[in-house]
């Protein structure tokens, strides 16, 4: 079979021969028909995510065929997530490092991990949510347990996972608004749905949500860095922060005096467990919620699709056709 | 009557002649037998606390005596929490301002507020029990959601709420850490059931516990400062840091990656709503918990129990005697 393979820190991600893989005991094997691609799939191939090793086929999201049954499958990027809902055990890791990830023809998966593609979704549209549906899943309604008419701010509004949150807390019923450093990306989830949003290049937009009394029960963050202090001080009494990325480095300055006499919560959240995952795809099924795609690859321009992401300017997810 | 008035910022703390308040509809008068000090009325005497409104009689925790039926009582010192379990409303407020506090020869409360004095404390700990209990409460079981087995770390051990927060974790059957800044206390600590202790004056301590794979569920905190930075470098996955104070100022250099990938929860809390207080005294009669009481002052000497709580050497609380 043919696959992407990144066998050296920022060097040409090329699709090239490789062995077709063979299924062990309790797993199948595949076809890939979509795949889609995640930050860690980019980071991986810039040197600058943990415990990396080389080569490897990148990939946690795909849209699978069972050539022999003719049934379509999403899979569930999880492996050894272990028993404790609250954090993942030591061995935990992602399908795509140091497994083999989607970015191939072919992929062995245990039976266990595969899911139906949920009926409403093209084959594309179903690669596209697995590990950022899951990722948002458990930040927003796992961790900070959104319920139907709060108000919930998503930070950062274009990559995957934040998208995903802003898709399923309108679903949830709460008032949703975003922040953005480009106007343009800030009217695009108006027009899914967002009430407003924030331009949080003015140094002063949350001095614009207190003047107006607008404070936030539900905040989903992947930056971090001191504009987290905006977060805090726009959060509402007894107001949950979700936190799954750090793009944006350490924080400093935080008042523990404004945590504790708002009674905020601010929860680290990264992917989310098996029983996360079921209930994501349960919640997607529900709701018709359809993944938004920002730009498809064919998988011999697998290298453009690595470069539209590190551009940085992403709106929906970027999908690899692999016909 | 007499009672202690703050009537100026800094100002003498005397034992004077005022008028014995009246008892309104739904109220009943009683005497107070024991009173006990908290931070806040200190803070409140050196002009350290928010809305601050003079002249007043401090105090939120007392142990009192209807002395028509002769039955004892504690108060519940919450004032208008409100509807909302997560936080207290903007109405909330403490006994002991604006309102008269307990530092009185009688008090008026709402009959919805009196408790029955648990059977196995005498007066003077009754006194000791209501605000540090309920901050303790909170931040402990009803925040962190401490559950037996588990790693609990209390930093700067001494104060009341720590050490309630140290007695409550060891009766729910926890494995119990403390921090201080004084080996004597510590000492105390482990008297008293804690399994060992930790000198935070020694900048390294926290790697002492990394170096064992000591990892904390649980941590009580209400010091923030930089200092906080080694509480999360010792937070178990899936750990709970509840922050109930902010002695030492804001935190600088917070890593969200760490926060995220430990799947971190910093929980503020801070005094505790009207369930929480009392699933707190059922909490302590059911465990015959007993306050631990430093010293004793009477009423006539109050300016000294302020004096030797603003020197910081505190280990249990300082109570009152009215009589």
């Amino acid at each position: 079979m043919k696959a992407v393979i990144i066998d050296q820190i920022n060097g040409p991600i090329e699709y090239k021969e490789t062995p077709t893989p063979e299924p062990k005991e309790g797993q199948g094997i595949y076809k890939v028909l979509y795949s889609a691609l995640n930050h860690r799939d980019l980071y991986i191939s810039q040197g600058l995510y943990a415990k990396i090793q080389l080569p490897v086929i990148p990939g946690s999201d795909a849209c699978i065929l069972d050539e022999i049954t003719g049934e379509k499958y999403i899979i569930n990027p999880n492996n050894n997530w272990g028993t404790d809902e609250r954090a993942q055990s030591p061995d935990y890791h992602i399908l795509g490092m140091p497994t083999q990830g989607t970015l191939a023809d072919y992929i062995c998966i245990d039976k266990s991990k595969i899911f139906p593609k949920p009926a409403h979704l093209s084959d594309a549209e179903a690669a596209a949510l697995p590990l950022a549906g899951l990722t948002a899943y458990r930040a927003l309604c796992t961790r900070a347990q959104a319920q139907k008419g709060e108000k919930v701010l998503i930070s950062g509004i274009g990559g995957g996972v934040a998208l995903f949150a802003m898709q399923f807390a309108i679903a949830l019923g709460c008032e949703v608004y975003v922040t953005s450093s480009s106007q343009e990306k800030i009217n695009n989830a108006k027009e899914l749905g967002a009430k407003n949003g924030f331009l949080y290049t003015d140094e002063n937009w949350h001095k614009t949500c207190i003047a107006n009394k607008l404070a936030f029960d539900v905040i989903i963050d992947s930056a971090g860095g001191n504009g987290f202090n905006q977060l805090i001080a726009v959060a509402a009494p007894g107001g949950r922060i979700a936190i799954y990325g750090g793009t944006r480095g350490k924080v400093d300055g935080i008042s523990p005096q404004i945590i504790f006499w708002k009674q905020l919560s601010i929860l680290g959240s990264t992917m989310g467990s098996d029983k996360d995952f079921k209930n994501m795809v349960d919640f997607v099924n529900e709701h018709k919620i359809k993944p938004l795609i920002q730009h498809q690859f064919n998988i011999a321009n697998a290298q453009e699709a690595f470069e539209l992401m590190n551009k940085g300017h992403q709106f929906g997810k970027i999908v690899i056709s692999h016909s």
